[in-house]
């Protein structure tokens, strides 16, 4: 199965990552080490294959691709000897790489990103596209009815005033192409009841939100085992400094709102009481892609006894997401292909945010995922 | 359903917690935090209520409970109003918590300690006891043939000479008496082919090793995060700084031996390779009971990319430990009026180095557990 | 030299603290650790001993000192053994804690409190009586061109309007009443040039700005270390997660501000620079007085290299003030019997924000202050 | 002043690296960060320029520099860019690193090595040499009489039997070719009675021991304030991580206890008494040339209260070494220019381990360099 895998942000770090990475594991340069669906328990012949993959995307910056690695090898994200392999396969990538159309109305614009879809899809041959948003994180928007229903919507689009974030309109657009769309960012995405009306009317699955490669990911763990061991979460305190693009946007207090919150709901859920404390995210620019989240938890065991667990995780942002988009964009196809449509939920695993009343401890999500590719494996021909 | 619980080392901090907090909890004086089998998924009419608990035990030590209670409050490991509380409970313990007998033979010696427990039950008239070991750990013994064979360690018992550890002998002697056996140290214990042989042969289960309270519980989610991600974990080392009674002990290299080789099992079945790097643990008086672990871990993600993350925990030990115990006792109790025999490979949520072929990950062990209660409910008359 | 102590903030836990502690010394039932002005370097007859300490203060709340001792016991600040030894002593200061006085003009209120401190004085014959502030910190106040001048302030004060913050009316009450003044919290304090006119002209000194008692005093020893070894800090971000009184009122952010405006000095005036990052306090009501402060430092070395330093104090906010409290008095005290008037540079050593263009490497401001209380000594008759 | 810098261990991480950024140095492709004589406060003429030293040594390695240079920037210690740029004046050093000689009598290899240093010098036409060893750490050797008196060791230095350890041999050679001697590690170096009776028969001066790039640096600052806050530090625990040449070589028990000792002196000197808990070296080897330290301080303040403080301390470990390096020949080069000879104690601000009575305090020592720096500025012609 030949999959395009449509990158909204195709110039970012996350996007460059996934390419080269892509690439490399074609050309049997590294090892998939981070990609899930690689795991003996995954690995499943109803996934397309890393050489299967094709990509392309949208995005309003113009630094060329071979440019943004070479910066990313810099700072360590990618090994320098890599690239130079892989140099003129990433400069081939280049041209499929768009600028954002714009039009007088969304309407129109969302007509000019089909028209993008539908020409990558075709002059590749492809058998499908997935569209996966790694731009930059939006502001929470403000609500509006035209959200709500499908109709209204249509409607509103044809207006000149915009009514969908960018991400959504990117969603909307994809479903028109008939293309599945994945929200690794903390945006709106497809995250609306008029885009899930559009996505089961056209038969298209869906997921998101945020990718979970951090503090978040460490959350699912353990807050679950303050849980199992039924000690008492008095608080949860974390900072996250990081710098980079996705820091600098983070800087941005409307952005940082929608990030911050997306990083909260595993603690409620999973311990079935709000402890005190809040997470932060602070840009500091010198930090770069490797963020240091910082975390303690206090909690209260036995007789009231009180204890402390604190932790720093030290990662490279961009490596851990890379592998995901990978692995998101191989399932979704295949789900795609398997005639699944509306929120995949199995996806759980990935996201800070997903979907669907399903649990948020890790372990629990890894199972359904299991479960998921088994159900798509025999689902094959 | 009346339950004895008789602790081997019953005048230890990890006893001396559990009888002060069953007493508590028993009048209402205290929330049953860090109680596993209180949790919603896991309260059964099954298993005995606290109330239910009557405690008995082993000790060398003539420290009256109520002394060693007042130092562990001291300590900040017990309340110290709680105490004044339950002081009179405390002190009609004290009768029932007996000095080692010691005989000519080990032979001899086990018929002491049958005589000692079938004495507690009876007086009390309970419906039976669980014998829990929370003494002081062991060196880890020299192999003997009679270790494997039943027959064979009945006659060298009577030799002068000693064959088995302390607490294997108390297993054994657990056993002649008719009571299920559980392990919260590192010690032998119950877990020897001829003791195995015994058990099954009287009908009776037995559980341990090592309760796992601190560094390893911590391992027991991240090793699978890490595995089910699909990262390298590279390095894992951890360093232990504990004061106290069960810290003095573990100063002695061979006590320390059995106490890491048992730490490190979690990381090697999980990640499906050992990381480089090494557990220790250092006896540092002056910290006494609120260990703090600290453990620094290395990993490569997506093309190699190197990753770091440290955590510190800062626990009491003791009060980690008690409502454990009460949750074993409770566990095995049950389970032996169910008519189980042999090990009990279900308690593997609840140590370091369980017994069988079991998934270390906590989460597993987790649904395991609640099957395991589940079927006990349902084996209720 | 019989000492009176007037503490703006009586009922607080720093002043509570600080006056069991002096109680206990006194009885002899405490060494006086955390008391720089007992180090051999230090010690000097020309400093008044505990034992001539007298304690009197104003504060709005009216909850009793045994009351406030009792729950800093609870906490764990004050040892409840100790507090039982003191209990009547501490019971017999409380009618000396005043509330605060309130009239129609500052000028007025000023009176009122000069009446307090001079009856105060008289009442227990003493020598003198040095005011502390440690009351809640304020937020920053809006410039007045008042506070430039002794004069128009004089006649500002007699207007309705208030002109002054609420430690600013103190300190220029002290000065009235012959009073020399410290603040020991970030307010505005002494800090105004009308009230160094004021100060100047009564030949009484004053000190200050803000105790130094945590992630400050480890920036002073930890940034000269950095310059000496001549590293370039790139970023400096930190983290301090408090509860307690002191806490709640860090929540408001004008309050906040003026705590972490103080703490970033050392930083610039050590490195040469300012490093990226900020310093942030925040509120969780359940971390109580043990404040967790978390720093993270990115530095480059040699040929660029970068290297990383992070640090957790895990320090009793209160414990650690009110041994420099006593300190302070005591130094003062001697620098007013010695004629001295005007701003303490020497006690720089003392505080985040200290007046003048002093040195903020805590070596230094340790050889400075050593060299004051060798002048003192000499000094005396 | 044209200076000759002998390494010892001239194949080494801390030699390449020293070797490599003295060129970037003198090519103005780099910044002098790390460099404490680059300092405004220490800047001399007095002290020789990085373009006038010229590098050679001693090594059983035959791996050539570049080689170990590329590896050193595989691993991130040296920036790859810069590598190239110094490439072939990196080749031409090569030739000047021998091989270590070896003859029947230790006499008879000093004699070699002399002959060596005396080539080196004669051949450069330099004014003087200084001697620095950076070779790999040895076992602490057995006491000899021989040690303690310069006619018994020449006599002994003539038999077969080795008298002197390697290191020692290094520093008796250099001392009779005219050479200062500077000992970067805790091996015995000059720091015997004989051969400070021939430095100082020889008019030369000589410093060590140990060079503080990790945790001791932090000790040397964090113990003076808990001492000069009189709080009472009851517990410094710490573990290093390494791997790299240096780590390999710490493996071994032996060489381990060499450094560990060094690794306490500061602590007690400076609190004046031994807290508990013990430092500890772990090899690590995938963890390489970037060291990850960490320590838990826990102490009592104000009335017993118990408090911590933990740090974590993730270091270059040649980064941090070579600048050093650097420094120390220049000043030890100077002093000899001006004539000091016997033990250069004001040096300690390097060492972990200094001679004689010297303060640990970090703040002190650069007092005391400072005004070492000032003497040679004005004993200038
Ligand atoms: N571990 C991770 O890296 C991680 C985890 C979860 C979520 N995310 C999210 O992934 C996204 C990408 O992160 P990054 O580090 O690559 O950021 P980045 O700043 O490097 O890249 C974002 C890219 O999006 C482009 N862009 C901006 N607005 C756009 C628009 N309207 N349409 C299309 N492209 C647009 C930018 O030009 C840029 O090239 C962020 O939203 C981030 O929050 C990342
Ligand atoms: N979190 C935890 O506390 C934890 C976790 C896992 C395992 N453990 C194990 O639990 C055990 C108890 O820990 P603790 O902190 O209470 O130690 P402790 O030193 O306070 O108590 C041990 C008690 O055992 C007694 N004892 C010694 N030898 C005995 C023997 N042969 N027979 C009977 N009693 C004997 C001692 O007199 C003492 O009273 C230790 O082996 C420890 O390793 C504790
Ligand atoms: N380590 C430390 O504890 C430390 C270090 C530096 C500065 N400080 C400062 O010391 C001060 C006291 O801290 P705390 O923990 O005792 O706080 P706290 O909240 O326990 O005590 C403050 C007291 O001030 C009283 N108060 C409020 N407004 C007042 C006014 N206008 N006049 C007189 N009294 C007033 C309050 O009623 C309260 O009793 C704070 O400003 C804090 O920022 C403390
Ligand atoms: N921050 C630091 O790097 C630091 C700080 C203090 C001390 N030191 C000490 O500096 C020394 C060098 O550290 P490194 O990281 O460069 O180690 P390394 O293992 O990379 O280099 C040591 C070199 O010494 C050579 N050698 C071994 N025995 C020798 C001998 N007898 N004569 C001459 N050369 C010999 C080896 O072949 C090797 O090339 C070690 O002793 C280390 O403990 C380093
Ligand atoms: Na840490
Ligand atoms: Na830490």
């Amino acid at each position: 199965m030949s999959l395009g895998v449509w990158l909204v942000g195709g110039r970012g770090s996350v996007a460059v990552t996934s390419i080269v990475g892509a690439l490399a594991l074609r050309a049997g340069l590294a090892a998939p080490t981070g990609c899930v669906t690689e795991l003996p328990g995954l690995r499943s012949p109803a996934l397309p294959g890393f050489g299967d993959l094709v990509f392309g995307g949208h995005d309003p910056s113009t630094v060329p691709l071979t440019k943004k690695a070479e910066a990313l090898a810099a700072a360590g994200v990618l090994p320098a000897s890599l690239l130079a392999a892989v140099q003129s396969d990433l400069a081939a990538v280049d041209a499929d790489i768009r600028p954002l159309p714009e039009a007088a109305t969304q309407s129109a614009t969302a007509g000019l990103i089909v028209a993008d879809l539908v020409e990558f899809r075709e002059r590749h041959g492809l058998d499908r596209v997935v569209v996966v948003n790694v731009a930059s994180t939006e502001a929470v928007p403000d609500g509006h009815r035209a959200h709500h229903d499908l109709a209204l919507l249509e409607a509103a689009l044809r207006e000149p005033e915009p009514v969908l974030p960018s991400s959504a309109l990117h969603a909307y657009a994809a479903f028109l192409a008939g293309c599945p769309f994945i929200d690794f960012t903390p945006s709106t995405g497809a995250r609306l009841p008029a885009l899930d009306e559009l996505a089961r009317r056209q038969g298209l699955p869906y997921g998101g939100r945020d990718g979970k490669t951090g503090e978040t990911l460490l959350k699912s763990v353990l807050a679950p085992m303050f849980a199992q061991r039924n000690l008492d979460v008095r608080t949860w305190s974390g900072i996250n400094l990081l710098g980079g693009g996705d820091g600098a946007n983070l800087a941005d207090p409307a952005a940082n709102n929608a990030k911050t919150t997306s990083k909260q709901r595993v603690l409620g859920e999973t311990l079935g009481q709000e402890p005190q404390g809040t997470v932060r995210i602070e840009y500091v620019e010198d930090i770069g892609n490797f963020k240091t989240a910082w975390d303690l938890i206090t909690f209260a065991g036995f007789l009231g006894t009180r204890m402390r667990l604190e932790f720093t995780w030290h990662g490279c942002d961009s490596a851990l997401a890379a592998p995901l988009v990978l692995d998101l964009a191989r399932l979704t196809g295949a789900a795609h292909a398997a005639g699944r449509s509306g929120a995949l939920t199995e996806l759980a695993f990935f996201f800070k945010d997903p979907p669907g009343d399903v649990s948020h401890s890790l372990a629990d999500q890894f199972r359904v995922l299991t479960e998921f590719v088994a159900a798509l494996d025999q689902a094959q021909p």
